[in-house]
């Protein structure tokens, strides 16, 4: 049996470089390896025999920027063993294919990225306790389940809707381009770091500094149509009516609160309108955007609660970035 | 019979001041005055008596953080007249109630915004001739209807979307927060300007220097799931990957080309799938977003296009961001 490795990297290993990696153990062997190479990120998982509980799935991830660092990783890992295989998908996956057969000498079988994501998603869900969970404030697990059809909701540099049907069966039936790699380009204008650096900069922020509020329009409440004051109107709406002075003291945690819930609560609204419009009832929201992170959670929660007057409850996955790569290494 | 003055004032009037506002002609009265204080614009609507055609409707917009402006316009339209009404819609007219009443000595009636802009709606469709069109590359002009029902999407600073089932039935049932006020804050961080400034920024501007596409991720089109290489996969999702240099050069028209795409794709995206959700097929928009702009429209017609499959066309209004402002005055 496989022991899933269940601690979320996001908590410990950072982004930049491979400093912080934990190589595998000296008693370990590495058997297989795969990679899902996108926008952003490219994901790592790889399998270990480990003498004490049979074996261990891990995973790491890299800046695509830095692919020749993920490409020297893997290496690490695969020498000095010859003819081996390394199973790849993603965007990266084709683009990247030249470099990779320079740098790795092995054999790279590719395999289709929303293939993965589904592959990826029905073995979590199916074979690793405590791998969904609700979110409000604090993770509330949930069963594992085989049940279909649901929506995968993956939020990565863009974001893809997934309708599942049945093990084998699927439609990307929308997506969006507002992703995780909108929230970090427009941030990246005002400050420098990696994604969760980011994240951790919109955890200090105050969106009200920036957004127009439906207060801020009505003076309270507009209470015909039910929308309270505190209710964002306008994202970022605020900016523009502030003087010149006012605008350069502006900060970026107060930005990136703002980037925060404006895609995460337009993720959650296309997300609940797709499920809804073809009868699904079930959304599991993975991708790197959501890192882990409380506020993230929080936002994508609230807009499905909100959206399906509270008939609808996201579910998110413990390995969210990490769903495609384990896909093609269950391929 | 009312003789609407069709000019577009946004090729005309600019957003900044009042000095470019044509006044009443010496041998015009104003019979009424109604304005629509937005969370970004005042706009206000009034008739005039003219004795070689009967009389006009005339439209003018400010700031609504020039409110003052806007007031001493309306009080020059109204004075030395006593007991006139002014007829008011909008956001501000509740968070300026006690400004009004200091500064124009009037008798103010206000209307619901909502109602408003439906009975706005009904009143441009049905009386006024070539008021609706269709918009790829240039207007194509469409019969008027007074067919029951439409979606009316309102592009302000956040966005309404209203299911409309009769002359005095409606609901509010979508909206989001990513609106023009989101376009217009963003830039506001990079360049200082009036809205319409910001639009004609756009017009110079590529996106796809700053906009991570399909063809940037897997090196050429996503073909199994038909996405094109020229697809944009994450809005300014390019950035985060430069370096500092390359950032301080990335021009600001780039930034608003993408986030004019951004939202209207994504209000495109929203409002077909509420319509879709309801079963309406057509679906009209408005709002000062839009302000006349081809590019915008474009992507608006785009999106419902591509949503839909070719089965619903997105519907323009040549007064669009007054539709509140007339209803108001048609109360």
């Amino acid at each position: 049996m496989i022991n899933i490795c269940g601690v979320h990297l996001a908590d410990e290993v950072s982004l930049k470089g491979i400093r912080e990696i934990v190589f595998p153990k000296q008693d370990e062997s590495v058997l297989h390896v795969a990679v899902d190479i996108g926008g952003s990120l490219a994901k790592v998982v790889y399998f270990t025999k480990d003498p004490e509980s049979g074996g261990r799935l891990n995973f790491i991830k890299f800046e695509s920027e830095n692919i020749e660092e993920c490409l020297e990783f893997i290496k690490s890992l695969l020498s000095p063993k010859p003819n081996q295989i390394l199973f790849a998908t993603g965007g990266g996956a084709s683009k990247y294919n030249d470099l990779i057969a320079e740098k790795l000498h092995v054999k790279m079988i590719k395999y289709d990225e929303m293939d993965c994501l589904v592959k990826g998603i029905d073995f979590l869900v199916r074979n690793v306790p405590n791998e969904i969970f609700m979110f409000e404030e604090t993770p509330k697990f949930v069963d594992s389940t085989d049940s279909y059809p649901y929506m995968l909701v993956n939020i990565g540099s863009g974001v893809s809707i997934i309708k599942v049907t049945s093990e084998n069966t699927y439609e990307r039936v929308s997506g969006t381009s507002l992703g995780g790699g909108t929230f970090w380009g427009l941030l990246s204008l005002f400050t420098d770091g990696s994604f969760e650096d980011m994240l951790k900069l919109s955890m200090e922020g105050d969106n009200t500094m920036v957004d127009m509020l439906v207060g801020d329009i009505y003076g309270k409440d507009y209470s015909k149509i039910g929308l309270k004051s505190n209710v964002i109107a306008s994202s970022l709406g605020k900016i523009f009516k502030k003087s010149i002075k006012e605008r350069q003291n502006i900060e970026g945690k107060d930005i990136a609160r703002s980037l925060l819930y404006m895609i995460s609560n337009n993720v959650g609204q296309i997300a609940y309108l797709n499920a809804k419009a073809h009868g699904i009832s079930r959304i599991y929201f993975g991708g790197y955007f959501i890192c882990g992170h409380s506020i993230t959670m929080n936002a994508l929660s609230y807009a499905i609660k909100f959206w399906s007057k509270g008939s609808i409850s996201a579910l998110f996955l413990r390995h969210e970035g990490f769903v495609g790569a384990v896909g093609a290494f269950m391929q």
